[in-house]
């Protein structure tokens, strides 16, 4: 799969910056998705012209743990018109304006009686709320409570032309191969319809971080990109792939809401805590320089993490947001618009996550490939092969360069022992990873320390 | 063994009320135990009327661990008569008037011969000292200090009637079955002779545990109950069921000085001090409904737990006391009577006890059956069919009852991982145990958890 | 190896007394040492006299993990000698005067010349500095920079008489056997050429302690002795040794510096920082008795710990000094001489080492043999065989001697698991180690508990 992966990964050279992210923005938007059917489909098939995505499905009706794979939901049209004719609620107008996985319907009712299959929210009543029903079979429409209430009695039409057909829960994923198999995996769903923060911030990022992966040496972790439908979409994924990412996951975040006002990043923790990917956020956020804050793992809230990080897979999935779901009052509504999100944002989420990434990379654990007694670092001019009381002596306050280099490298190679990171070496010795940076390429590059190729403590 | 048990407990229905511990106290106070012979085993047939005791033995001579069992000690009479024919000490007056195991003798001493074998305390002047040499052979008289400096000089004649005889220590137990193969012990022993607090309460308290405990549904742990004298009967116990206790015991409790005036029970912490039992007593002393105090294990005094956490076997048995041995003047001697002990507390005790165990039932680890993902809960009517913004928006100050289900329902699905107990789950929902209780029984019942089946970590 | 080595024991049984250890120290110090040679060679030899060594050599040319063992340097003379005659730099000097491992040379150079083969400490200019280059070829001289500034210009004759040879890098040891296969390994460094505290220092007082040690009972560990040059000679040891050692290693040593003017001993803490020696040293550094700083480990900076603590030997060796390498001017130059280091300092350091070392045999793991239930303690005369109130009763605040002896009993049976040493039984005792000496030694003598044979929490 790798090799198919690297060999696509030529073919699809575009550069994904934010004008092709408005762009992309702008086609996917308005597309009526759900968590299966023609809408997923198509929007699928808009990231598979910049990523070599491999398309795959769960058939209607699968067992997928404790779930079953629903029918495939088709949508053609759905309109509720008034006793005057007028029309109340139309696909056409809104995606939202159907409740999502609705069930035919065409009938003639009284106000009374439609009221059951109405959906507003009197605290937001411009706006039409996002309603799902994916379990439990009914119709319904939605629709802004100013227009609700302001409805007259009479006569009304309700007609949505959906069926339900066997067909299969989709996803796609891509892999861009690192010279050690422990991945690093990126996650988003797609499966809203017309919502943008809380929808298309999320896969519009990740396809910004892949583009921007792409183009890295990769001489230590193997990235994997995810994009599925939220929860059952995950879950038909975990079902194929768990046992893999069990063998191989150093670590992993879901990108959700990426796009909304919010200054600072928000990093939600793994449910182990104390993975890669968490100590790395850790160190970030006490460093100040990209704004973040860190939340704790919470299981009864949230996004395809609640998957990853059941008790039985227990994966160290991280969740990256900016403004979070449920913190405003847009979020599953209509007004979770393009005029709330900012793409200049998601650039920005996707720049800030390469920048994670590259730090999880020299935060890792890495191995001394010569760990009994120390290497002889002077036949490879890490060790001045003259010793003499100069090149010893020192005052404590202030190390010579080449001396720090020294001291680090010879820390580097006595912790590099498959129990520490690099995080806990760089407090060792007391600097920043970062400053271990150029220690820790130059013992790679002569060969004395290697990334640890399984996924070890992560 | 267990279906026995249970089908003998249908046989024995009659209730364990105060009147019938006073009863029971009145007809077992008079008779001179020891750890062998006729005195024990017309106890053990006392509580039989109450709880289908399995009666074993090992017989004298027998190898236990590092000791040896004893002979059976028989006495039938015991007498010390002064120089005026006046009666000094008796067996008739009370069974503590001989030192426990005494070797027979029938002699004419004079006082200076004599005071070698009188015991008195003249820190307590009216009190008999109990006193007992098992395993060194002696003979010799308990009395009052008073009585002993009052002695005159003259002729006595020591004559007590004992025998030595090929016998057995014996034990008794018996189990109330519960649904999952991990038990709970309780045990207390059987061996003081007339002595009221520092042996009577510790059987009666148990007796009327397992009277309330038979009338439990008992959906989770299998209970033990455990009457055997002290020391080198749970010596021989543990010789033949201690391999049984590793690999089902949960927790435990040694029942002892349960009838004293103190108000506070006193709960001793296994050795391990981290078990379940550890675990829900401190959280029912930090709550202070019932007045509790906590000490730490002690190898160097006490009662059976000291077999039971003996390095060797390291089980996880507390201690559960009110008024400890040691603290009190009257400890040891005919003092501790029925005018120092009260049958209310004794009562008051196992009403205590019980609730100990119902918590404990519910703090246990529970495991999630459907542990890959999360468990489909709408189809169970545990999660809204219909999502939409009005279901999910909250003030995070109050949430509505039902969502607050939903998030307990949540939090014990991820957490029950064979690691955390529910102790550890509402720690993270920031409630009570007890909270927890409707929720998990409802998991319970739609077979979404189970408890924990091994001893886990008890 | 350990049988011969015993034998060898008797035979060597001369007193290694202050006076010893002077005169041998003036032998020792003119001797031009090397990591490889015939100095190395005779210092050895000078040892065998007081200690049963076994030599051995790894042969030169050999791959010792990332090394390999250097050919042998012989040197005959070296010599200096100036425009006018006169001797600039002679080995006779001073064993310093010549680059250690130079290689030959005969030519006559200009003062400008010359200038990159002479090494001279600005800092201390009364000072020849110990100049070393073992692995890679140069030749140089060492002298006092106040006698090179004065250098005039001319034709100067350097000689050189050395050369490379096959042979092999050497080492020592011995071992006293104790009842025990745990081992405590004590280990120091003979290579440097006339220095006295950061060099013979260390093998004086290893020798020291091992004529101490030799009269012991040694019921207990086993010791070993080790005698290498520094880095390489550790290398070899560890390459042919350092199997054995992590299945028996207990704890370890490395002396070093142990004659300077410091009043505290310093102890730098294993690699694991929790190891036998690490605990007892911080037992012994809070009480103050013996004057004791504790250093962290430092893999940058040191001596033969560098080895035995590289990650995959992880051997728990600490190492121990007085005025520690670095720390003063002198280090590494001609003034680190006798009038520096004191004879005295180093008989002091043998003598605390010693005091360490017994604190470390009761400060070990012992088993309790009848770890199943508590043992009859009656029977062995440990328990009261007569039971009654006055044997129990006790002001909580003074216990007879007796009481608190058969209490200490109790708690080193129950905690003697294999898991606990005797530091963490005293301080749940509450009193110190030595406290509890008499009670381990009774109940080693009545074959209650035995010391633990493997190296196990060492």
């Amino acid at each position: 799969m790798q090799s198919s992966a690297a060999a696509l990964e030529i073919a699809c050279g575009a550069s994904v910056d934010e004008s092709t992210i408005d762009a992309l923005f702008d086609e996917l938007f308005p597309i009526c998705r759900s968590i299966t059917g023609p809408g997923l489909r198509r929007s699928l098939a808009i990231f598979e012209r910049y990523m070599p995505l491999e398309i795959e499905g769960v058939p209607s009706g699968s067992q997928v743990f404790d779930w079953t794979a629903p029918p495939e939901w088709r949508i053609r049209s759905a309109r509720l018109t008034g006793p005057d004719g007028s029309v109340v609620a139309d696909l056409e107008e809104s995606s939202l304006s159907v409740i999502n996985y609705s069930a035919p319907v065409d009938a003639w009712l009284t106000l009374a009686e439609l009221r059951e299959h109405l959906h507003a929210l009197p605290s937001l009543p411009t706006a039409i709320p996002y309603v799902t029903s994916y379990y439990q079979r009914r119709w319904g429409f939605c629709l802004p409570y100013d227009r609700l209430r302001a409805l007259p009695e009479g006569a009304y039409h309700a007609r949505i032309d959906s069926e339900f057909v066997p067909g299969a829960v989709e996803f796609g994923q891509c892999v861009l191969p690192g010279e050690s198999e422990a991945e690093i995996v990126l996650s988003s769903y797609l499966c809203h319809p017309s919502l943008a923060n809380n929808e298309l911030s999320g896969p519009l990022a990740l396809l910004a971080v892949y583009d921007r992966l792409s183009r890295w040496p990769r001489r230590r972790f193997t990235y994997r990109f995810i994009l599925n439908p939220e929860t059952i979409g995950s879950l038909c994924y975990l079902s194929r792939y768990g046992d893999h990412l069990r063998q191989t996951m150093a670590g992993g975040l879901v990108l959700t809401c990426l796009g909304g006002p919010s200054e600072k990043l928000s990093y939600q923790l793994t449910r182990r805590g104390n993975t890669l990917l968490d100590r790395v956020m850790e160190d970030i956020a006490s460093e100040g320089v990209i704004p973040l804050e860190i939340r704790a793992f919470d299981p009864t809230d949230g996004s395809d993490e609640r998957q990853y990080c059941s008790p039985g897979f227990n994966l160290p999935m991280g969740q990256i947001a900016r403004t979070v779901y449920g913190r405003y009052p847009e979020y599953h509504t209509s007004l979770d618009n393009k005029e709330f999100m900012d793409i200049a944002a998601v650039a920005r989420s996707a720049s800030s996550i390469e920048h994670i990434l590259k730090r999880a990379e020299i935060s890792w654990t890495y191995r001394n490939l010569a760990p009994y007694g120390e290497p002889q670092l002077g036949k490879r001019d890490l060790f001045p092969s003259l010793n003499s009381p100069d090149t010893r002596r020192h005052s404590s306050d202030h190390l010579s360069d080449e001396r720090q280099f020294l001291k680090r490298s010879m820390m580097i190679l006595n912790y590099s022992d498959g129990e520490s990171s690099m995080i806990d070496i760089a407090a060792r010795c007391g600097c920043a990873v970062g400053d271990l940076e150029p220690v820790l390429e130059k013992l790679e590059q002569v060969g004395l320390v290697a990334i640890e190729q399984g996924r070890s403590n992560g």
